[in-house]
């Protein structure tokens, strides 16, 4: 029987390839595109410590279907860090998930339907977008400056909104501190604008706060959610605090909210046995002296990063030195397009990540995405020198 | 400002509490309710050694985000293992998910949009109704008899829906081997004509076989998928033959439809640091022998349980001895209503899940599903005993 074309649903092909320029995974490569923690940087022996008493002494529950106290453990610690940015809640209202990433596609689909509105920011994180994408949600970014998302224009486009009497989105989503890539992050007076926007007008606010723990300055901002905890969804996640490969987020929310958030969950939940890794790490490892260790590092290679630039690109390029998280956000002269400079770069052996892939319109071709978090001291230096010819050499092309 | 109520997506209240009676956790029950394996089963030693070495040999690469050779490994192993079931296939048609639930959950979003028709069998597996409501699926059950699904009626409703203009469903979704709850396995003549009826018709079998390893008699029937490999999305999971904790399941379709599938991971996939942990394990523990003392305990439970109902219940009540898996399904007179035993059977001691959980209309009242597979044999003993109580109890009441 000869085979008839079959109608998947419409949201998969929607998908786009945005941040596939990611993907590349050469090792030659000096890999400023890696949005990553050091591997150096794990707690290697306390993690092993961990999985074998999550194993041996709690695997009866732990590695059986949801059960165990490691949830619960888990849940506390991230309800107790959390008064660190203003938030105040109860266990009820952390609900653990597979990575940020997983809370972002909960959040997405319990708030809208297919043709519901979502606004972001412009430059924006593209595994969220892909995220709203697949919820089949209509896309419209606004732009930040050296204070976040320009809230002034998000309230300018609600009045309009209002006015001739289209759509408010189902939510704004936002990366308050150390933006990812901008380096930003959101001020104070913003963070309560856009909250007081969000009771005014009637949308939810997505706060995606993956980087906050990583504050160069051990500044702690009050979050979005302390101004509007009806009204914000928040997010976080172990991965830049832990490894990556624990794979366990966080939302924070009313506990109705996160009610209907954890339907999606059917009676089941993020991996008990990572939970309970977790859990068991927090007793072997001092996390205030891991997280030292973390800053320490991480603000060094954002220094050598930044005195590199300033070396090899002199005037030729600027950027805001970030106060935390991974990336530094470059923006070069207007006639240029880095995505024409990736291929060159690779071959020369380097990675970094073109502006455009960090908009949901084609724009951001004069940026281009440079992470300090992966590489060690050596590799920096010699990565942005490398870079430097590949632009020099760029130029000297397209004059 | 005061809160205005807020419209959530319309999928989030359309989720059922279908199965949340399998939720009660009293830890002084005999838990027949369990669909779960026995922890006394858990390879401990080898899963810590494993452990042990994903995160002191491969940490680098298995606690970062995606990389490492663990994936393959467990690709490879996986499409390995299928071809007992006549399933050959390379390893780009499988995608490791968390949990076959996921695959469930991702499969559903590709093949379908919200309102379209997904058909099941009636009894079946509830965690998979709820996914199919939370993508708002327009669900219709047709009957099992001891060979499984009912293809006839299948194929009946198929032609009448031809007939009279009405949606052929984007999926089937049916457990070929020892059905949960049911217990049967589907014959070889009808996964052919079902495979067939499938490119006729131009819909997808979900064949969801959690349970095929689980087989008493080691026999492995060809999976469906063999007989319509464009048309099938083959789905199984490790939790049954390692433990459910490590939270990983598989898809196996074409190329194109895993393609597809894959996007909702955007990019990232299910955690490589438990795919390495897997991938270790299978160089520590001769799975062979790991299998087949599984196989042996649950065998014998399955005995047990069987001469345990036919001492206690005699006549009463008649049920088909399963040749793998988990489940007994009891079948009760028809006057009977489980669902009014469960409280007075908690109150003796013991728990089970009523029939009607596992129905998508309101039909099944006199079926009950017992699990043999998480009980030891004194629970499987006493716990058959305090049910008969119980039943008597509740006889003499409706009299």
């Amino acid at each position: 029987m000869s085979l008839q074309p079959y109608s998947f649903a419409k949201r998969v092909p929607a998908l786009s390839p945005i941040g596939a320029a990611q993907a590349t995974s050469r090792s030659d490569l000096i890999p400023f595109s890696y949005g990553t923690p050091s591997s150096d940087l794990f707690p290697y022996q306390e993690l092993q410590e961990a999985a074998s008493a999550a194993i041996l002494q709690e695997g009866r529950d732990s590695l059986q279907y949801a059960g165990a106290d490691g949830p619960q453990i888990v849940q506390d610690w991230i309800a107790n860090r959390s008064k660190l940015r203003s938030i105040h809640v109860q266990s009820n209202q952390v609900l653990v998930t597979y990575g940020s990433q997983q809370a972002i596609d909960y959040a997405a689909r319990t708030l809208l339907e297919p043709g519901d509105h979502a606004w972001v920011e412009a430059p924006t994180y593209f595994g969220a977008v892909n995220t709203f994408k697949a919820a089949e949600a209509i896309i419209t970014s606004f732009p930040i400056d050296e204070n976040g998302l320009q809230i002034e224009l998000v309230e300018e486009a609600l009045k309009e909104a209002v006015r001739v009497g289209q759509p408010i989105p189902k939510f704004v989503y936002v990366m308050p501190n150390f933006h990812n890539p901008g380096g930003v992050s959101l001020s104070l007076s913003r963070r309560k604008r856009l909250a007081e926007l969000a009771y005014e007008y009637n949308f939810f606010i997505l706060e995606d706060d993956a980087y906050a723990e990583l504050a160069f300055e051990r500044e702690h901002i009050p979050a979005i959610y302390n101004f509007a905890p009806e009204r914000v969804i928040y997010l976080s996640s172990f991965s830049k605090i832990i490894a990556p490969g624990i794979r366990l987020g966080w939302a924070i929310a009313s506990a109705d909210v996160i009610r209907r958030i954890n339907t999606f969950f059917q009676g089941s939940m993020a991996s008990v046995f990572s939970q309970e890794i977790v859990a068991q790490l927090f007793q072997k490892l001092s996390f205030e002296d891991h997280l030292e260790m973390l800053i320490t590092r991480y603000k060094s290679s954002r220094d050598i990063m930044v005195e590199a630039l300033r070396q090899h690109f002199g005037d030729g390029i600027t950027f805001q030195i970030p106060n935390g998280g991974f990336f530094i956000w470059l923006k070069f002269p207007d006639h240029v397009n880095t995505a024409d400079l990736v291929q060159d770069a690779n071959e020369r052996g380097v990675s970094f990540i073109a502006g455009n892939q960090f908009f949901v319109k084609p724009e951001g071709a004069r940026y281009a995405r440079l992470s300090f978090s992966y590489c060690n001291e050596e590799q920096i230096r010699k990565g942005v020198e490398i870079l430097a010819h590949s632009y020099n050499s760029y130029l000297s092309k397209i004059k």
